[in-house]
């Protein structure tokens, strides 16, 4: 089993050509909808009372919801515009409501994951929580510049207590003050972290472990319609392929990353959580034999 | 036989760790030297005569000088200076001097060459100058943001003249003013190029040919001192790969792109010419070996 902590939202997403209006988003929703295509997750998250049971049943549809706290009071919101090449997001609002003031619990029946995947949350919370599981065989943490501005020792200590990293490249860049990404990723596993992966969007990704680096791209796609969700998508795919083959050799780790990509490219082409939501199983190995025969040469 | 018609010049590239001053530059002296890796290589370029013997030497060492025109005059300068992440490199100033008034003149001998590269030349010349050799098999050319915005149209019309557009992937959304690379590849295929190979620096590059989209990632470094001629280094090794082995399939011009990325990475790992120059023919097919282990999965 995997467990996936972290956010779950009511985005407002505006893009050149949509305007969506408190959809489901949230980083854990988008991570643990796409592992879930692999594996059994469950979800440790925390909304309000005012979320929408149709967004509920959708979240029942994929996940385990036991770790999934319902307090009073309004779920978190989060409100951010694209510009029109659909590659810079400006934040207009953040309310974090009930997820101000939660405190994750760990549910008994997850603390024998052997995944566990902890998302953009607080980095002492993530470094926290993981000590609850007991048997953890792969533990892998993202971040955003929010926490590298805030809490940076944190998060560097965050990095030393699991064992993969998955951050984009900008902010591994602001995180370890390096501009080359291979010296970024040094850095990351200076701190403790065995592998690090870093995720450059439509340049695809770059997975370090030892003295390895596996550079991917990801998967051409002419018609991007909104991003959201695209990087959580990428990770939850990865630790959720991992788990499948309840394995970590490297071999399976390059393949979980391009599941990642793929994955990520689902998440793109529809707005908010539906190019998740459309995909399936068969669809996804399908597009694996795409990306494999696009890149053969 | 290739012959490659550009600029050779004397460049002063200001790195954040080194000046250099009046070194051997020039798209085509990097595409030449590049593409002599692989094929019998002819220079179609102009110097003044101050140009150094020593460089007359280095360009001597590897390309056929009959097209090479040494005019009274000055040389053609470039001054550029990039940023403390070599990422961005701004133009202090250009010298056209003798470069200004050139007339290119094609040797007989070259004109039976079945492969062209035409750099980042005046597009109006690159058109007209295609039309002087007998039996092209393969021609590519490149284009700059200058020409973009002073001559669109005579770009537009060198692109319908030629098999192939090299290009960088800014300069392809100027060009054709689209944001998503497959519609910008698109666009320039609607103009008559057959292929269209978007160079993306640190991330690779996409070859477009019909519907096929081949992504491929660039050679990870770590340390890179001077980006300066990769993109030209890049397009140099593509077709000099392609004229040793008299083809122009697919399948090569894909493996063609995979040494374009490579020969791009040794140019980028010395100063000036120097990652060029330094290089050997075992070296190139180590790295072309390390490459295809790196991105195996």
């Amino acid at each position: 089993m995997l467990t996936v902590f972290g956010s779950t939202a009511l985005d407002t997403i505006r893009t050149p050509d949509k305007i969506l209006k408190d959809v489901l988003g949230g980083a854990a929703t988008f991570a643990g909808v796409s592992a879930s295509f692999f594996v059994k997750t469950g979800l440790i998250a925390v909304v309000g009372t005012d979320f929408p049971k149709k967004y509920h049943n959708t979240l029942k549809k994929y996940l385990d919801l036991e770790g999934l706290a319902i307090h009073k009071g309004k779920t978190f919101r989060y409100d951010g515009s694209y510009d029109k090449t659909l590659s810079t997001r400006t934040t207009n609002k953040t309310e974090l409501n009930v997820l101000g003031s939660f405190e994750p619990i760990v549910p008994e029946k997850y603390r024998k994951s052997q995944f566990v995947y902890l998302a953009n949350n607080d980095p002492d919370q993530n470094t926290k929580i993981i000590r609850e599981f007991d048997n953890v065989k792969f533990s892998m943490c993202d971040t955003i510049e929010f926490w590298i501005n805030s809490k940076r020792n944190s998060v560097i200590k965050m990095i030393g207590s699991v064992d993969a990293v998955v951050i984009n490249d900008e902010e591994a860049k602001l995180l370890t003050k390096e501009h080359n990404l291979i010296k970024c990723a040094k850095k990351m596993m200076g701190w403790g972290a065995k592998y690090v992966i870093i995720k450059k969007g439509e340049h695809g990704s770059l997975l370090f472990f030892d003295d390895v680096i596996f550079p991917s791209v990801a998967f051409s796609l002419e018609d991007i319609v909104d991003p959201t969700g695209a990087g959580d998508s990428f990770a939850g795919a990865m630790i959720g392929y991992l788990a499948s083959k309840n394995s970590t050799s490297l071999s399976e780790i390059k393949k979980a990353v391009v599941y990642g990509n793929v994955m990520g490219s689902f998440a793109v082409e529809k707005y908010g959580l539906d190019g998740l939501t459309n995909t399936t199983k068969a669809k996804i190995q399908n597009r694996i034999k795409k990306y494999q025969s696009m890149i053969d040469f």
